[in-house]
């Protein structure tokens, strides 16, 4: 598949890791030397290439992961894709599925449900921010993920989602257990409920919110993702690693879940 | 949505969590008592339901997760959802794409591919042992993933994948090593391995095979997922954790790579 | 150095590992065969014999470590040496060192304390459970111990600390909160208070009750120590380990801490 | 206990956490101002005092790690004192011990092995380098520790370790394979050998060699100590952990342990 106009590229090699666009008649600057942006176009994905200081980079079709990290821009604290990715599998989140996300802020949680969910799927994904839903909005298109995302500038907690039936409903909000009786509105009556925050006082009024609210099934988990070194002499963890981010909640609606605490 | 005959149900409630099968005139035991299948037929997932006993118990569509922990019939070590979750966003496996995985043992990650890369994606499974294929064709079966899924008696070290241009290629087999050459070929020119092995002594020799076989881009981790207690009043992580399945380790093939080894 | 009669014996290899006593005329059974206690009476510690059924096992000086989690009895949930390591070394508890400890439970936070401020220091056992101090006895008796401690059936948050100017006070108790007054009235103005407590629900009354009582330089930890398999051909962590006992809270006390709460 | 000319002091509050020498007629910056070395001088350790901003800052003796970790110079990579824990507990090193350890480095491990050994054992710290063994010195006369050290600049892979009958010897260096003929003719029949090293493939190599040369009840652990924030209202770990240092190897000679392979 040959490299074109537009690409998003993800340049690898002797210390070099970006992903950038490419534009007829630019100079690609790296930490090794520049590359002319024709000297790429219509060579194939995978080519290594050299830098006017002789070093080799490869030339790879960046995945979504490496477009979140490496291009996407920030505006609030994003979820990573290693919570991400038991979100998604912890919540059965695939093809097809409906799915709410309140707040979306830089909308990081937003592109991989997006991903996730085609074709057929939905996501709508909520914040009360108008900079998060911007930002979002602009990383989503970036992505190309835009078309499997309605986005909507909404209090959650004082207006509720304008969505019945979902399959899942994703809280990533400082006070997610207010947002628990809409939530338990707009899902489908066995549908799963996924809360993520950071600190163990949180923790406490979650649980006790998803108790109160007939949740069942409710699960919690931290996920610690080690890096390693891959040189083959020198097998050893990264020193120093994200230890934490924040711990992921899932339970399960039930036709008893109330709108109202059970006490 | 009703529960129907031949539906897998999860019930959950008081200490029980299973998957049963609904047939019509059964009885579902559990260890809080007995529940007649025919009192569920019809009624709405979600419904609370009590047992013989008096126990309340929730009738719940199972995730991909519960069917493959609670129901799949296990020949080997699998590859937990934990580790599938990193493997597919890692690779970024997602919805069209086309995944070798090589062996399927007992089909819990070819299962978790085939989840995700439907309705237009496909998943070619490799094991050279005959159980293993026909464990995973029964998983899969039970799953309804199957139509997604070629699945192939074949030792790929000898006789190498039948497909070209593969987006990702998954090696989970005892000597992977022997196996880069021929994921080298089934690959696209930049597409993405992925190896899984347990032992220090094993991600040594991958490390290296990765290195000659002109691999970039590559990345080792190890995931830990730790579970808490999800009692409001006693938050804690659980005692007993699952604290090592496997190092994952993922590359991204480049027009360098080759089927002889560098050196 | 030979091995006495009276002696522990740690007993080592294929499979067997206990600590055992030397009684002449007796018979040693492991789940390798028996060893008659006279055939290894006077031999050097370091031997390696023979059971009756052909297995080699070497016969060591057991450490205090061994003599905790292999001969120790136990009435409570204990602390594990891994916990009391961080402990003894965050604390700055060594040779001469005068602690206090409430309560000491089955004893081995005890043990493990006496241990280390041998031969100047001293350390005082608090429990309000008799069962606790005559089972704590009974394992400081047996590791030759019990001359560095002073055992009280007490309960120190009606009854206080009979010492003053402690350099340490350790609380591993259920409601350590409220123990902290009489804590604080037993330690040196810069004196080193720590905290063992499993639930983030009881760090957080900790904490509070820490900055309350004007304690200062607050840490926390928790220590996870992860054992691997040590064959030299399959070096892996072990699969289970056990990854949550408890949390470790260490703060100084200062001229300002109080005995009543600051607000 | 009253702050004298000459002590260390450390200074904790308000964003300060620092060890100084107390020198008479000397100011003491810190960053949130000024103390004068005379107004601490005779007040008692506990004090709290205003820096000349106006934030309160608490006077406290340091512990043996915070002089290690905020007064003692570093030529090497050292043993955290997480870790240093570890080794003195799992190799039962205590008051009256006799232990050797090769190399020194800076001494961290040097300078806590001396303050667990006090008052009747010894410390036995070799190292090749010359630097080395004077920053270990200039650390241990530091922390007043030199008494139950001997230094000595050797390579114990040529040249072997003058003791014997020791009760462990720990081994911290690049090569440590290489000296364990040396540490077996120097441990006590049963003695423990504990080996320090950061990557799997010396791991490999370290057990390989424990298993040739008989050395028996081997264990690997490694030490993940995590912090966490400590205030009330936001308990949750800090984001960021040195997540590994080294993997810590443990094993007890016996009489079978040889100086030759045993292959």
């Amino acid at each position: 598949m040959p490299i074109k106009e537009g690409d998003y590229v993800l340049i690898v090699g002797d210390g070099v890791r970006s992903v950038v666009r490419v534009v007829r008649g630019s100079r690609i600057s790296t930490i090794r030397g520049i590359i002319n942006a024709d000297d790429i176009i219509n060579r194939e994905y995978g080519t290594l290439i050299r830098t006017n200081l002789g070093y080799s980079v490869a030339l790879l079709r960046p995945l979504i992961t490496d477009m979140l990290l490496e291009r996407a821009d920030r505006v609030t604290q994003v979820i990573y894709p290693k919570d991400a990715a038991q979100i998604i599998i912890g919540a059965g989140v695939g093809p097809g599925s409906r799915v709410a996300e309140a707040g979306v802020g830089s909308g990081f949680m937003t592109a991989i449900l997006a991903y996730y969910v085609r074709p057929s799927g939905r996501v709508y994904g909520y914040d009360k921010r108008e900079d998060a839903i911007s930002t979002a909005r602009r990383n989503l298109e970036m992505l190309g993920l835009l078309d499997w995302v309605e986005l909507k500038l909404r209090d959650v907690i004082a207006d509720g989602f304008a969505e019945r039936d979902l399959d899942a409903v994703i809280l990533d909000m400082g006070d997610p257990w207010n947002a628990i009786p809409k939530a338990t509105e707009a899902l489908r009556p066995d549908g799963t409920l996924v809360v993520y925050v950071p600190t163990a006082n949180q923790v406490i009024k979650v649980l006790t919110a998803m108790s109160d609210y007939g949740y069942v099934d409710v699960k919690m988990v931290d996920v610690m993702v080690r890096e390693w070194k891959t040189e083959p002499n020198e097998v050893r963890p990264q020193t120093w690693v994200n230890a934490h981010t924040g711990y992921i909640l899932i339970g399960r609606r039930t036709l008893r879940s109330v709108t109202q605490p059970a006490k």
